[in-house]
C-alpha cells in the first residue's frame, strides 16, 4: 500500500491561529525539527504577502534538510492576468522552494458570488496557474479550497476543477474542508467517488489529500476517513494549532496511522520524538501546552485512582490504548513519588551523572525536584539550571559568585524614553565587587551590570550570548500579583543551555535565571 | 427515528480529569444549568466513595429538576456476596436518584488477570446486581466497561456481558471506550453487529448507549458514529472534561446532533444557551476556557484575513460552517497585520462608530495600524487597546490621566525577599498627584500606585479587576534586549478587555496596558 505522506502547515495555516507567530528564525528551527521527525513535506509561508516570508524562504534556501521538501503557499493568478505575468506566481517562483501548493475555487458560490467570476474563468485560472508553474519545474499540490462544501452545492462543477488542476500537471490533488463543517461519512463517500471519477477519467492512480479543519472537532477523525477512502497525504499542523478551532492535529494523526491502521509515514525512531516536537512547537509559539491533548499532552497517561494504577500495574494495556514511549510519552502516577524519578535519572545519564554514587540519592533529589516543579521550575525546558541544580545536590556546586544585593531602577517621564539602570553587589572570589550599568529595560540593565562585574575575573564571559529570554505568566488570574516564570537560552562557541527563574517578581525570576546561566558556563569552562 | 438522549457524566467522570474539582454545591450549580438546557440525564457522583458524593445526592433530593434525570453511578456487587448485602449497590438506592448507571467488566483480560475471578462469576454479579436496583423501582443504565477492546479480544463473551445485563432488566446497555483507543470504523462495525445480535435475541429495538474517550482525539467521531450504527444515547462531558484526554465533548455533540445530522436532541432555543453553559462549567472548575474549542470557543468563529473577512460580510457561509448565534457565540473579526480594511470597518462597526463620518478615514487608520502592528503590537488581541486607538483617530479621546513621571524601583538583599516600589506623578482633571506603593513585583506596585491615585477621582474602579496578565518576548534573539509585548485581561461586572503594551522595556510596555486598560474602563463610564 503506498505510504502516507504528511504535510506540515504549521508555519503557513497553523500562524493563522489567534495569538500565534513565528519569526522567520523561528520557523526554520521548527522545520529542522519537523525534517529530523520524518515529515514529508513542510509549507513555510505565502512569498511576497510579507517580509518575514520572503525571509523565511531565503532562510530556508541556506538550510539542508534531509527528508522535508520545503513548500511555498499562494492562490492561482488573479482574474485576467497571464499565469506568466501574475506577481503572486512569480513569487513562489523566487522563493526557490522545491515544492508549491496553491489553493483554487471550487465552490460556484465563490466563484460567483464572493469573486464577481465566471465559471470557466475559473477553471482556466486553476489549469494555467499549476502549468506555468509545473513548467518551471517545481513539485505542485493543488489545494482545492471549500471542496465538501462545493461539492456539495455543485458536484460536477468541483470535480471539474481538480480536473483543471490535473490537466495543468498539478502532482497532488487536495481536498479542503475550509470551513471545517464536513461530518466523516461525508468524507468517505465524497473522496472515494471522486477519486474513482478522477481515476477513469484519467487512467491514471491520482495522488489525492486531505486537508481538514477542526470546527466539528472531527479533523482527525475526518483526516483518518480520507485515508480509508483513499487519500494518501494528510495536511495537518502540530497541536492542531490554526485558525479558528485549528487544522488537523498530526500529533493524533501520525501515531494513529502508524499504530493503529499499520500505514506507517514516520519510521518507529522518529515517532518517539513526537512529543518532545509538540513541545518545541508550543513553547516557541509561546502558546501553554495543552495537558489534555491526546498522545503528547501531559494528562495524556496520567492515572489518577487506585484502581486504575494497580491495573496498569499489573498490566498497562488494561488502562492505556498504547504504550506512552512510543510517542515520546510517559506514564504519570498522580500523586505518587513513582512518576518523576525514572525522568529525572534518565536526565542525570544524559549528563553523564553516576547513578550509583553514594552521593546520589536519587529519592531526595526527586522529591526536591517535585517541590520545585510545584512552585514553578519546569527542568524539562531549562537543561542549564538541571545541571547546576545537580552540581548541588552532588556538592560539586563551586559557586562562582555570591550576591549581596542588587537594585533596580526604571524611570519614566512625560515624553522622555524609559530608562533602566541596575546596582549590583557581589562577592567574587573573596572580593567585593559594586557595579552599575544601564540597560534597555531592567533585564538588560542587570545583565549589564552582572556582566561588568564578572568580566573582570572571567574573560571567557565574552564568548558567551544571551540569545533568548522568555517570560511565562502562570496561572495568570492573579493579574499582576501572578507568578513568573523566565527562561533564558544562552550560547557561546559550541554549546546552547537554557536556565530558568520562578518569582512573583519579574526581576528577580530574571535575575535567577542569569545567575544561572553564568554559573553554567563559568563551570563548565573550569 | 428516535430522539437521541444526551448523558451529561461532567460531575462523574468530568471530575476525574487533572485539576478539576467540584463542590457539591457547585454541583449543584452547574446540575441546574445542564436540567436548563434540556440534557436528558446527568451522573451526579459514586455514592458512598466520599462524603461530598453523599452530600450532592443530599443536595439533589430538595432540588426541582424538570427536564433530566439525576443519576448515581457504582460497580456490580463484589465478588462473592449478594447483591442484597453489597454496600455499594445499597448506597445506590439509598442515594434516591431515580437513575442508576452500573459498571460491569466486558474484557476477559480484565475479568480474568486482573480481578482474578471467573467469567461466570462475572456474569452473575452484571445479571444480578441489574436485578437488584430493578427490584427497587429505578431506571438502570449498564455501562459495559471496555466494551470495544473486550469485543475485540472475546466477540462471544463481552455479547455474554450485555445479555446479562438485559436479562437482569437493563433499560439501556452503554458501550464505553474506557481506553479511548478506538477507531470510529471499529465503533460502526461492532456496534452494529452488537445491536442487531441483541435485537434479534430479544425481540426488541434494544436501547443502546455510547461513552467515548478521546485519548485518539476521536471521541466524538465515535459517538456519531455510533449514533449513525443505531446508538440513541451519548454520554459525554460540557467542554470533554475528564480522565487524560478527556471525554467525548457535549458542545461538539449536541450541535452536530441538532445542525448537521437532524437528530435533535435539545431544542433550538435550548441550543443557543450552549456557549453560556460552557463557559458556566469552565468557570466553576477554574479551567482557563480553550479558545479553540468547536462551536463553543472564543475563536470558533474568529476571522483574521482580509479576504475572508469581506467574503464573510458578503455571504456568512462562506466561512462559517453554522451560523454563530445558533449556539449562543458570536463572530469575531481580529484586526492583524494581515488585515485589510473590511476588518477594521467592520470592528468599528461593532464598536458603533459611524463610518460615514468625515472623521473616520478608514484608509489612513488602516496604515497607521499596520505600522504600530510592524513595532508589534497586536490588536486581535486586545479590544480594549483598539478602542482607546479608535478614539484616537476619531478625535474622542480624553484622556482620564495625564503621566508625568514614574519610578520603580526593585530592591534584593541577600536572603530576603526581593521588594518593588513605585512612585507615580501624574495630573488627574487638573490637579497633579503623587502616589507610591508597594507590590508583588515592579508591575503589581506600578498598578497599585495608579490605581491608588485614580480612584481618589473614580470610585468606579473598585469594581475593576486585572484577571490575567501575559508576556510575550518579540524576536527574542535580542536577548534581554528584545522588545517586549504585554497583554493585560481586566475584567468589571459585565465586561471584559485587553489591552497592550509595547516596549524594550517591560516595565513601560506594562505601564502603557495598565494605562490604557484604566482608560478603557473610565471612557466606558463617562
Amino acid at each position: 500500500m503506498e505510504p502516507v505522506l504528511i504535510f506540515d502547515t504549521t508555519l503557513r495555516d497553523g500562524a493563522q491561529g489567534e495569538n500565534i507567530s513565528f519569526s522567520p528564525e523561528d520557523k526554520i528551527k521548527v522545520a529542522q525539527r519537523l525534517d529530523d521527525m520524518g515529515i514529508h513535506y513542510i509549507e513555510g509561508g505565502w512569498p511576497g504577502s510579507n517580509p518575514a516570508a520572503d525571509r523565511f524562504f531565503q532562510l530556508a534556501r541556506g538550510t539542508e534538510f534531509t527528508n522535508a521538501r520545503i513548500t511555498a503557499f499562494g492562490s492561482t493568478r488573479r482574474q485576467g492576468v497571464t499565469a506568466e505575468k501574475d506577481a503572486n506566481l512569480n513569487a513562489l517562483i523566487g522563493c526557490g522552494s522545491p515544492a508549491i501548493t496553491i489553493f483554487g475555487k471550487t465552490w460556484d458560490l465563490h466563484v460567483v458570488d464572493i469573486m464577481g467570476n465566471t465559471l470557466s474563468e475559473n477553471l482556466a485560472m486553476i489549469q494555467e496557474s499549476v502549468a506555468f508553474l509545473k513548467s518551471h519545474g517545481r513539485e505542485v499540490l493543488y489545494d482545492g479550497e471549500h471542496f465538501f462544501d462545493g461539492y456539495k452545492a455543485n458536484p460536477e462543477y468541483a470535480v471539474q476543477t481538480l480536473k483543471a488542476a490535473l490537466s495543468g500537471g498539478a502532482d497532488f490533488v487536495v481536498l479542503c474542508d475550509t470551513n471545517g463543517g464536513t461530518l466523516p461519512h461525508e468524507v468517505t463517500e465524497i473522496l472515494s467517488t471522486v477519486k474513482a471519477e478522477l481515476d477513469t477519467e484519467t487512467g491514471r492512480d491520482i495522488r489525492v489529500g486531505v486537508h481538514a479543519h477542526n470546527d466539528c472537532n472531527l479533523a482527525v477523525a475526518n483526516s483518518i476517513a480520507a485515508v480509508q477512502a483513499g487519500a494518501v497525504m494528510v495536511q495537518g499542523t502540530i497541536n492542531g494549532y490554526g485558525e479558528r478551532c485549528g487544522n488537523t492535529d498530526l500529533t493524533s494523526v501520525i501515531p494513529i496511522l502508524n499504530l493503529k491502521m499499520k500505514r506507517p509515514c514516520v519510521s518507529e525512531k522518529n515517532l518517539a520524538k513526537l512529543k518532545p516536537l509538540s513541545r518545541f512547537v508550543s513553547e516557541t509559539s509561546n502558546m501553554i501546552p495543552l495537558a489534555s491533548r491526546p498522545f503528547v499532552g501531559k494528562s495524556a497517561f496520567a492515572h489518577k485512582g487506585g484502581i486504575h494504577v494497580s491495573a496498569v500495574m499489573k498490566n498497562p494495556v488494561s488502562y492505556e490504548h498504547i504504550n506512552p514511549e512510543d510517542v515520546g510519552n510517559r506514564r504519570r502516577v498522580l500523586v505518587s513519588d513513582q512518576a518523576g524519578r525514572s525522568n529525572i535519572e534518565y536526565k542525570a545519564k544524559e549528563m553523564g551523572i553516576d547513578l550509583d554514587s553514594p552521593a546520589f540519592d536519587s529519592k531526595r533529589i526527586v522529591s526536591e525536584i517535585k517541590m520545585l516543579e510545584q512552585e514553578g521550575y519546569q527542568y524539562e525546558v531549562a537543561d542549564g539550571s538541571f545541571k547546576v541544580l545537580m552540581d548541588k545536590f552532588l556538592l560539586k556546586y563551586e559557586p562562582v559568585f555570591d550576591l549581596e544585593s542588587f537594585r533596580v531602577t526604571i524611570e519614566k517621564d512625560k515624553d522622555r524614553p524609559c530608562t533602566s539602570h541596575a546596582i549590583v553587589k557581589m562577592n567574587v572570589g573573596g572580593e567585593s565587587e559594586i557595579t552599575a550599568a544601564e540597560g534597555h529595560g531592567p533585564v538588560s540593565a542587570l545583565d549589564n551590570a552582572l556582566r561588568k562585574a564578572l568580566s573582570r575575573f572571567y574573560s571567557e564571559l565574552e564568548e558567551m550570548q544571551l540569545v533568548d529570554f522568555k517570560v511565562r505568566v502562570m496561572d495568570g488570574r492573579g493579574g499582576t500579583e501572578a507568578k513568573v516564570r523566565v527562561l533564558i537560552e544562552s550560547r557561546d562557541g559550541d554549546d546552547v543551555w537554557s536556565t530558568i527563574g520562578v518569582s512573583e517578581d519579574i526581576i528577580e525570576a530574571s535575575f535567577e535565571a542569569l545567575a544561572d546561566s553564568f554559573q553554567y558556563k563559568l563551570a563548565k569552562e573550569q
